[in-house]
């Protein structure tokens, strides 16, 4: 298989390092740079520390034939990254008048009489740079060109830093895309060890097993496979993580469960209790899910579920609203209310207060019904009160999942 | 000030330097180590490769206190940790027969046969290092020591990490916490300038402010400041940014608008088009929240708008889903269906299809039902689908908020 270039991406911030902010630029980058088949050697976080960031940067320079330095760019004191890449490449920073004209309307704009000064820093450029104007923000991107290629300066925010990004690598080489196995209900070794009897000889094809909560995905790399080898492979595999497999593509569980209800002109519903909305929006999340799914009843008190739901407050005053009964009667009474042929609901307690020892925290009612009428499970989730909602939300899409493709 | 010691965080795995899974790790570990009042000088990521992390290990090693590793740890053929971390402090692996035993529970409970001797490689312990046995999960913790402090191996998976972490910073001395400022509705640039006017002669605090879409964190951050100084520019600084402070103490707006509504005996529902559940989840996220909150309604059609939240037909043929009229009346509907006082309503068009020239993508109609009456607001938010949906689902939860203030 050839070898591929080095790159490295740096995100810059002392919200990054202090944990006060959770990067995803990093993680967006490293797959387009994936996709542009370059090799990402490290992702690195660091303060907003002049001198550090220059050392790193002169470190990953040398090494890398691109680097990607997001963040740092802005009108504010801790914007530092210009002074630090003019430091490690030993080029001078030079106000540029065409940035500087750009800016006068957002300089117009602040309420505050010294943004002005803070604002035109961000024309700024190291000297010999190709600029990236803004498509959004106020903040320019930066091309500089290195001993060993390129290193790009981006915005930290990430609807100015994604089409700069776009920009910079629109004309790159794209690599064969991976090819992405998404399961529910299996554990990640069980994954890893199925998929790894497919690979065992099988060449130039890399592999890496991701798990979050319920959610399971193999991903399948292009290294020097010939053609229509990952997707053989894929398929492989695929047969032997049976139904447990939602997507070969990396669609989302959302996205599954919308595609097989377009396919089959089936209308969708949710009565949600102990997931509080979080169904409905996995769904909607999805373009276009206006289509097939008609909407939902978050009914977090008992009036609603009877007075909307049309569960009888006899059967929740015996039984409880966390029972088999009330799961059964809330997806009936939500397909009623919308006319949707298939629905599901939850009722469960999320933690962390409210389990007894007969209904515990992580239990999860479900109830389900299709044109061939309502059934209901049971489950107990472990995790804190967002895994057990995130698993529960999971177990939820899966159940409309399987009961789409019987139909 | 007194100057902290170092740290540093490695987060290992291809799958983060290919962008294939996002790390969250990185960000909780980096708060826990600041409030044990170390520094964090970096944060890295790199892939599965053994050469590469022992290099890093033994440079963050020599330069920190503590360094704190996550993933690596687990069964399978990536799990290269353990070898990079005997490598880089010339220590060997010796298995632990404890652990071992402590295994066969699990290895029984794997379906394929080669599982047993991919999990028994967890057993493998660094010379001289501190085992933390696992409170959920299979791979266990170690703490090795280093010439300059400690090296921390700890397991990738969020709910298996935090114990051990808790557990280790367990005995450390803690900083003053942070004082958190949020708001919504105010640019970052504009809240750093009134932080940094407030603090420009206020020695041993620092500064960081946050942004995320319709949400600005300002951070007061300890470096030696005296008593009650970081909560007294604190107030001045929330005297400075307005109405659109929601919160001191770093609740979120969710948390925020269930705690006035508790305050004052008041119950919340939502009608939600275009943010899809989003408010709902929103309120649901924070334990509890069935005090005050009674439920929604997610009326993506117009046939649930109308049968259940009781939106004239005729009123959505002349002005439309997306309209004044549509709002008001949502809100009023699920005020009605739930007896809560204040409701919330959205409806508007989230992308990136189904805009027109008098209705763009992007334009959202907020309805409000509180005791004193209904009222309707108008928004342009800009962004993607997820950006305008997130936006929305903020202004949303910001009305509630004011609402709830003025009662």
């Amino acid at each position: 298989m050839p070898a591929r270039a080095h790159a490295a991406i740096i995100t810059v911030g002392t919200e990054l390092v202090t944990g006060q902010r959770l990067d995803t630029n990093g993680a967006e980058i490293a797959a387009a740079l994936l996709a542009s088949n370059l090799d990402v050697i490290e992702m690195l976080s660091v303060a907003d520390d002049v001198d550090r960031l220059a050392t790193h940067l002169a470190r990953l320079t040398a090494e890398c034939a691109v680097v990607v330095v997001t963040g740092g760019l802005g009108p504010t004191h801790d914007d530092i990254t210009r002074e630090a890449a003019s430091r490690a490449l030993k080029r001078p920073l030079v106000r540029d008048d065409e940035i500087v004209r750009s800016l006068s309307g957002i300089v117009a704009r602040h309420k505050e009489p010294d943004a002005a000064e803070h604002i035109l820093t961000q024309a700024d450029v190291i000297d010999g740079a190709t600029v990236i104007m803004p498509t959004t923000g106020t903040a320019p991107g930066q091309v500089v060109p290195t001993p060993g290629g390129v290193l790009v300066l981006l915005p930290g925010p990430p609807s100015e830093m994604r089409p700069m990004l776009t920009s910079f690598l629109g004309t790159a080489h794209r690599a064969r895309p991976p090819v992405r196995l998404r399961s529910t209900g299996i554990t990640e070794s069980d994954a890893q060890i199925a998929a790894q009897r497919v690979l065992s000889d099988a060449p130039g094809v890399g592999l890496t097993v991701l798990a979050a909560p319920a959610d399971v995905e193999v991903v399948l790399f292009d290294e020097g496979a010939g053609p229509f080898e990952l997707e053989r492979l894929g398929a492989l595999i695929r047969a032997e993580l049976g139904d447990v497999c939602y997507s070969a593509d990396g669609s989302s569980l959302g996205e599954t469960v919308l595609a097989l209800a377009r396919e089959r002109h089936a209308r969708l519903a949710c009565a949600e209790s102990c997931t509080g909305g979080k169904i409905a929006a996995a769904l909607t999340d999805v373009p276009g899910a206006s289509d097939v799914f008609e909407g939902g009843v978050v009914s977090y008190s008992n009036e609603l579920k009877s007075g909307v739901l049309d569960v009888p407050a006899g059967l929740l005053a015996q039984f409880g609203a966390v029972s088999e009964q009330a799961a059964l009667a809330m997806a009936s009474g939500v397909a009623a209310l919308t006319h949707a042929e298939f629905a599901v609901a939850t009722t469960g307690i999320a933690g962390p207060g409210g389990g007894t020892a007969d209904k515990p925290v992580g239990l999860v009612w479900f109830g389900l019904q299709t044109p061939s009428g309502t059934s209901a499970v049971r489950r107990e989730f472990f995790g804190d009160r967002a895994g057990v909602r995130t698993r529960a939300t999971m177990f939820a899409l899966d159940l409309l999942r399987r009961a789409l493709l019987e139909f």
